[in-house]
């Protein structure tokens, strides 16, 4: 008699009595996938490589929770995200003290994605961004012939040097350059403004040939125009482009709820219009979304909402790519 | 001797000893109003109508306590509000229990207010969204022979199924379509973006021509002026338009106290400057403001500040439209 | 390769890599039970029937969630839990708008519940407080010849008249009076004090003979001495206990996360002990705890915690007393 | 119609639809009585005076709301509020920068008041402690030939030198000694402990036989009984005693907001106890209760619920003491 | 041989182990520079002049924290802040009770600084705007033949009557034009906006010649625009322009970390942009950054964050000037 | 002429201009002292060893910021601290990724202050209580003939398996067993409680003979009667005693900035008997104080100044065991 009312606990992954049209009915877990997904989730819950205290590994987690609260269909370009197959490999577990052994898995764990899934797109949820490195290295082993290019929007440029720090999250584009990963000239970071890069480090970049454009550069150009712009150049010297989003390129009134926001930054309408010229450009192969910590989060998980939200453009993006 | 220091308790609606010119100043309490007012303002404290957890019933009384900060003088367009009479009717009394009980009352105010005075501007302050479908019945009920056209700042269409939820706060539009009081194609809404509303929703809306503009649209054009385009074809095609304004319609960054607040939405400047275009349009008869959620409010207060500033520019742009 | 580290993403009941021995291991889904359980958890997710705003809705999920941080061990006690077996029957749907009918499901529940395990103990996790008054009239429509006792740990009466509310979380021990379902003098509150029940309230209950004992009393004679006496005396006048723990019982400084949180009242060290002795007493067969409302809740989840903790104490009474 | 739920808006001191017998219900306006008052409650609201940055010149308002939450009957001791007659006289008006001037103020108010009703009891709503010195030397200005005598509920001596603060919250017992208003003997101060006043202070203290009970000394003896052994002997000492309420006494786990919470200090339930004992001696003449502040308060107004929970209890032990 | 770990503890002001680069290497002790530095910075922690309650008085301590996570270049601009020089002069010591001695001190600090380093900028770190007219009376009577313009940000007018508030916060414009050490027509104020002035005060303003600029004429203008232009007219009609920046020129959701945060205010990035054309004008001289307070700012202080970055702003336009 | 007022920046250990008698007048930098200082404090900032995301690694630099509140005077013991002699040698520079390169040096630091002063009481300020088995082993490498004994305060036994987890917060007593540098029978936990030990672990301390007493047991025999028993017994089987206070033993209500807060813990009125106790004791040698987050702190900063106050009792103890 009470069947229809006694709801099952909370326990599963589409468990939502909502109607259906949801991200979370939309996403598939990887092991009940019957084709080869157009693009696979992993998240890299590690946040101990951070140089400040760090909780942006609990953002995998909530990431999934939130989704819940998100449409699968995007209003503005009237797209119907269930077009687009998705897959959810679930998380890299963390070892607890050896951030090494975890860098080690992550990239292990990019380059078995690679491999088993060389036409998917993967999209890594950090994590801080010691994790790109980590990812791109992963997918280097796995296609060692291939030229990367990195595209990132970040406040920082992330080159402070690992032989002080280790492979910390202000370390990894320098990582990549003095590991050979990646070539500075095939690299471009977009979004950097005001104080939070010393000279020094400034200098390193130039002396690298690191392409740098400050918000103020940035916006005189448009974020999109700009994108589409650098990714078009990126392509025709590399094979492939890599993508990753500090989040804390985002302005600390937008987003408080990353470990290093500061004012004078982009804006989430300048960010959401970016993902979707990156989500629509060809050349781009993974992206990475990193260093939401949602610890520092307000009361109502106003920067991972946006985080969601970012990832859901880089998706309408592959469609109207697609389509 | 101490008789100047000694003040009152402070129980008192113009208990402000602050030197006159302020909002509490110029509002009347409406059993004390010599001629009829211009605008009637009264409250719907509900919010058990809504879907998720919702503290908007608390709004009305916050509302009255921020006002006695604002000025009654508007910088920008250097107007006086105490030239336009306004009167207050206080709140109706929501049952506890009884939500059916709860939107019959307020539909019974509405007519109640309209028929004792006509020429009255109505403006409804909410409670949650369901608030809005009582409203307007109340009104048709007064005046059945007058085609009410709707124009609505919303990050949702608000047309699921009573069906389902009951008159809910997702479900108004639909009720007032479904009840033939509005037409579908009497019914614009401006400010829908990113991923807030199912296909199925979209489909619906589309099905019975509800005039909807993205955030990306209405930027392009302006929302001031696609509300004076808008207004303007309503005003052709209706007798009288009932604007409501839902908050969510702002967004996460300026206005964290709503109980669906996301990111993508519209600017607290762009909702400014539509509302001085909305209180000049003569074809505008009523307003309301719902889903402000003190309790989801940061601790300065800030959505509940930006709602009386909303209101206010409202009340500018009717004078003038006056002079 | 990468097996053992990508580990499935969070969506499952019993997720966790934690060695087991954790309340969420012990726990089973009602469906996959092979015997009848010794006690039988059930959701009732409803907070519209309160006279203030309440969140109290949100308690299950965010109970179910803070679980998998508890062990199923108590150290003071040497209790292993795991040795008492318990499903959780999931949450019943709730109306979104129509209270009466969310009631009615509530008492349909407890009263199918009880049909199919007649044996179990029933333990529900609110909700407000009125949904303890559809609890008790499903269990007395399942068993009519049998008298209930309650036995209330709450600040408040709870007898305000429903004629005027309707069935709020003011009113449940007087819709039981006035329904004939318990009477008065089988009704037992402790932990009344200070300022929270007028004069009119407690005329009402001296009127229909309800047991009260103040905090200070209770303190003078003990917690659990005095429930130990009170369940003796009601298990000799009727044929079994229902004990509902309002958790606004405790003073604000330990749960700031109800809805009427006072000083002056129990401490959680008391009311833990008083659940061991009503979780031992053979006169007890079923129980809730409610108005625990997460979005009052201090950012640490204070108030919910101490919710796990307390409903694991009438867990290990349980044991205690089989054992 | 619509008459009986078209409520007034919030504007009025007794505005609610509550069932009568709350705290607003039996306080009156001081214009509105028509005998004298048996206490008469005065608000101070200044706490430029404080040594820190303090927001308890908002406490007297939040005070006044608060207290509708607030049953006018104490469950404990059976006791019915309203058989005692309480007027509210308001908020002195302070200087907005004059700090000597405020202080001019209170200490006129305070005399006027017992000029004006030398028979009530005055009850002053702080404010910082600079408030207490005013309010006696207004009351012996009143009664100069009355000895005065001191009890303290407080974490701090307030001794500091006022040669080197001015009249600041440090200073108020300093002054009342070195302005010959009260002497050192005559001073009782409960509550001290941990590391809260310098060796300097306590010195000064000791020289001038002011009488000190730590926190550990007191909870041997028991608040309650120290504080009617010290009455009775005040009592045989001057010829009235004013007890001076600092909420700091309190421990920062029940009290954060006050400007400076400690561990280890009184808990509410003490305090509660003793300020029973307070209202019940005939010795006790006024009282003030001073450094709440709301601005440091949690969200739920922890502190502030307390201290109109504090104030019952003095009106409680009143009713007690008379009847 | 732990030599290079131990760190000594944090008590000193250079006392970071992080690269060199950051604010914190480059900023001098005033007793510690060789030369007359370019630009002295000097704190006024006073608030109690403030209308509403204010922490004010907390910045010039969490400034100096905060500036050591901000490095000493300038991305956008290409600026190495270190070529400028600044020393720090400290706090000037406030009086706790005596709000007149307190403005008398900034007075003689302002005139002492500027009659010993006459060529330097010097920088105020407020305290509230009460401040600003200490700090500009002290400037006259240093150079009492010197005619001084005001270039103010604000949402408010400040011309409050100091013979109803003191020396207020709400009115130092109105000090100075009373005072007659600066001309009304000397003055502006860009930001303005909104209902936060009443008519009576702009009437004032008007009276006197203030050249007012609202928001919304300043945005169709361009920030810096309109400063520039500004800053041309009255460096042809004064001897020197002293800026003061009240940080609640901001809107609300960027600053809410000052006691009047508005909606419908200045984006971070107008100002910033207007910092640079103010430090690259030879006619500004002075400036000062108040009501910024830190026990209102959010938990990530943000608003503080602003203010470091506001000054880094003007400091980069100094060099520019210069090169 | 402004000599007085113009204070240096804040940027000094000893900066206050408050009265002397504070903490920060008495503490000295190591390198300053002219004689061996009876204490040493050395800060631990690590908490990258955590299972759950901390930032106990700021707690050091806030115990030094707040330290600076209490005045170096115990009022209930009548204790002049500036008896003793205390010197801090500063915070261990920690590894940003390599947490075993972190652990050696803290174990290095505690051998080589060992050595250097072998008659002090080392005091660390953790950091997570990982740090505990670092200082452990570098003490009994400075002196492998003594047997060491631990007087454990804490929720957990730590006993967890350091092969699963690495050396991480949750195995330091694990560590020292299996490491032959502590036998089990040396070690005594108290404040042991509730479900946060699983049955697993429960058994290995068994098997290992170290002595738990829950928090019932230990409320019954008295905090510092249990401490003192033990304290003698370890006494007179070890050689030295080494005490570790994880603040997590504290209950979540008094203690809410530990990263594994829980109800049913221990009151600070008991911790602060019982630290007395502890340094009355000539059997301790050494301590450490553990897991405090100011991260997950209150906004009132209520858990780091529980830890001053708890580390100012132990310097009581201290005295009282001397005098």
């Amino acid at each position: 008699m009470a069947d229809n009312w006694l709801r099952e606990p909370n326990w599963s992954w589409n468990d939502s009595l909502e109607p259906s049209g949801y991200v979370h009915d939309w996403v598939q877990r990887i092991n009940e996938v019957e084709s080869v997904p157009e693009c696979i989730l992993y998240g890299a819950p590690l946040s101990k490589s951070s140089i400040s205290v760090s909780g942006a590994s609990l953002y995998p987690e909530v990431f999934r929770r939130l989704w819940k609260q998100f449409a699968a269909y995007n209003f503005e370009e009237e797209i119907d995200l269930t077009s687009y197959s998705v897959a959810d490999a679930g998380d890299i577990l963390m070892h607890t003290t050896d951030v090494a052994e975890s860098h080690r898995r992550i990239e292990i764990a990019a380059y078995a994605l690679n491999q088993t899934f060389p036409k998917s797109t993967l999209c890594m949820i950090g994590g801080d961004h010691s994790t790109t490195a980590c990812a791109i290295r992963g997918l280097k082993r796995s296609q060692p012939n291939q030229t990367i290019g990195i595209l990132q929007l970040d406040t920082h440029l992330d080159v402070r040097d690992p032989a002080e720090y280790g492979p910390a999250n202000g370390t990894p584009i320098r990582q990549l350059i003095e590991g050979g990963v990646v070539r500075g000239e095939h690299i471009v970071n977009i979004g950097l403004h005001g104080y939070y890069n010393t000279k020094q480090l400034v200098e390193y970049a130039k002396r690298h040939q690191i392409k740098t454009y400050s918000m103020k550069e940035t916006r005189k150009i448009g974020v999109s125009r700009l994108i589409e712009q650098e990714l078009k150049r990126l392509s025709s010297e590399t094979d492939l482009v890599y993508v990753t989003v500090d989040m804390d390129v985002l302005d600390i009134s937008f987003a408080p709820g990353v470990p290093a926001a500061t004012p004078g930054g982009m804006r989430t309408e300048e960010l959401f219009e970016g993902l979707l010229s990156i989500g629509k450009s060809p050349a781009v192969k993974h992206i990475d979304f990193v260093c939401l910590d949602p610890s520092r989060d307000s009361r109502i998980e106003e920067t991972c909402r946006i985080g969601v939200h970012a990832w859901l453009q880089f998706m309408t993006g592959r469609i109207m790519n697609k389509g």
